[in-house]
């Protein structure tokens, strides 16, 4: 359930599904303290209450913090027939998924996503995950929340940084997968440059469809689904290989997405696709690349999970609104691109 | 797969099933030494071999040993099309599944049991799990082993008293779910007593395929396949309260059956039932009951992971190869009941 109100307009269905069950709840202490009210009316129809708190960023996202979590739900009497809710962000909602997914081999689970990126792209789809020493989302499951409520009225409380890269992600589903929400994108850019809340009620909700219309073609990303991942290959090695400091993760898919276009060029991309690409990017404002060795950034490419026997996935813009899976472009040629990339942009800073 | 040349009846579609894929084999020292050769000639299609080791026994089966193999792993460039091989008992086998089932969320597994109680049991279902502080198997996943490949050979090195609870955990499945195996356990009751290797390769396949049927008939356990816990009650409530000390888990699930039979007597289970069941189980001889007391035994039944809400849940037989699941047993029948059952068994010890 998405858009204005969702919260409010779930109510009645939520309580239904809560009705005679234990509910755990799992949110950071800053979460908690901003939005933790909007769960009161929601689960009062439950058998009882377990507030579970876990530490806010990436941090939540290990298996220490997963035991602890069953450990404490096994002893507050936790039973198969119990409810988790996440309530937080991207890593708050994977980690919320995993431990419900594992707990007595899975129990029940909604998602009530609170920043613009958890709503429009961790929440939906089932993807949950903990984080290894040797790489993020390495430790994981498929486990399909039965709800996943996006109320835009907690987007109110998040920094601009935030509300921009979780913009940056409705343009990726944009750009891979349909061409009317880019359009959207372009109508409302001057509105949404600053974060306004107006136009991203709207936009929340249709990025949210097309995803959900996306991932339910195709549950096991075997196929369309891997669409998703335009920006993700060189935004997943910037990421580890900067340790997670200086970018977001929607600003490390902006600098992916950037990437993106430029290799599809090599493939022959229209140039006014690749203008209009980069021209609504610009509206969202990205940190520096990170002063990394191109040796480095191609070694952590390589380790990424998509990575397979093969070798590194690329996914690549064919137009506005459809994207190509490319596993076979020459290492020299990713090398090169690279190359120029970095240079061009080291330049301009 | 099952029965006599399993291994080497599923080596050429296990092969295919291999090729080009990374495998990793998971294992204790001692089995590994004791059976590992006849995994050679089976992974010599892989890509890639690499050996995982684990502890034996049910320290196996802990949140820190699944973490170290995903890191062990992950650093030996697993991947999605990796393929994983557990080799070994059911602590092996649950252990595998789990590491399988959420490692790049769930890579294809085959099960190789080693032991009569894997192969009849553990191996079959898609159940996997590790333990925590608060119980055993309370983190775990539903992911179904692509291959189960029980071959009797490996059994030969079983002790007498491994073979006696696998076949106590054989019977569990004859009463609840198949008169005709219950029969074919007492024909050939006489010759199976020391664990005679001859019945039991071909006892052993027939309970496979019981389970199976069983098991396909309701994967997500919500009907019939939780006839298959019957004996379990009281039996994971006696070996979690002896903290796993003096009885294997056929073991208690034997003292389980007895005292199931018991409770059935109570609601009118025919005698001639009752005495057919116990004759059989006295083919195989456990060891006593830990000295317990009734408080501390029932307080562990509330604690068991298949303790729901309304309380425990019983299995009880109704005829041979036939039960029910009772949940409304009052809690003074079920005291009174425990009562007389140990006291009895201490009469008779």
């Amino acid at each position: 359930m998405a858009g204005q109100g969702a919260l409010a307009a779930a109510r009645a269905e939520f309580a239904e599904w809560l009705r005679g069950h234990r509910v755990f709840t799992l949110s950071s202490a800053e979460v908690r303290a901003l939005h933790g009210g909007c769960l009161g009316p929601l689960v009062d129809s439950a058998f009882d209450r377990v507030d579970l708190e876990v530490p806010d960023g990436e941090a939540a996202k290990s298996l220490r913090q997963a035991e602890r979590l069953w450990e404490e739900m096994a002893s507050a009497g936790g039973t198969r027939d119990s409810r988790l809710i996440s309530l937080g962000g991207g890593t708050v909602g994977d980690l919320g998924g995993f431990v419900a997914s594992a707990f007595l081999r899975g129990i029940e689970y909604a998602q009530v996503p609170t920043t613009l990126l958890a709503q429009v792209d961790a929440s939906i789809g089932g993807k949950t995950g903990v984080d290894l020493e040797a790489g993020k989302n390495l430790v994981g499951t498929l486990h399909h929340p039965r709800w996943v409520i996006a109320d835009p009225m907690p987007l109110k409380t998040l920094p601009v940084r935030q509300v921009r890269a979780g913009l940056i992600e409705v343009v990726k589903i944009a750009l891979a997968c349909d061409c009317g929400l880019f359009e959207a994108l372009e109508r409302s850019s001057d509105r949404l440059d600053g974060g306004a809340p107006g136009p991203i009620a709207e936009l929340v909700p249709r990025a949210i469809e097309v995803k959900i219309g996306v991932v339910e073609e195709d549950v096991e990303e075997r196929g369309h689904r891997r669409l998703l991942n335009l920006g993700h290959t060189l935004g997943h090695a910037l990421e580890a290989a900067d340790g997670y400091r200086t970018l977001l993760h929607g600003e490390a898919v902006g600098w992916g997405l950037r990437f993106a276009l430029q290799l599809a060029l090599v493939r022959g991309l229209d140039d006014d696709v690749h203008r209009r690409a980069l021209a609504l990017l610009a509206r969202f404002p990205v940190p520096p690349l990170p002063p990394l060795s191109i040796d480095t950034v191609l070694e952590f490419i390589g380790r990424d999970k998509k990575a397979r026997e093969e070798g590194p996935v690329w996914v690549l813009p064919l137009e506005i609104g459809a994207a190509e899976i490319v596993s076979d472009l020459p290492a020299d040629v990713v090398r090169h691109e690279l190359e120029r990339f970095f240079a061009a942009e080291s330049e301009k800073s």
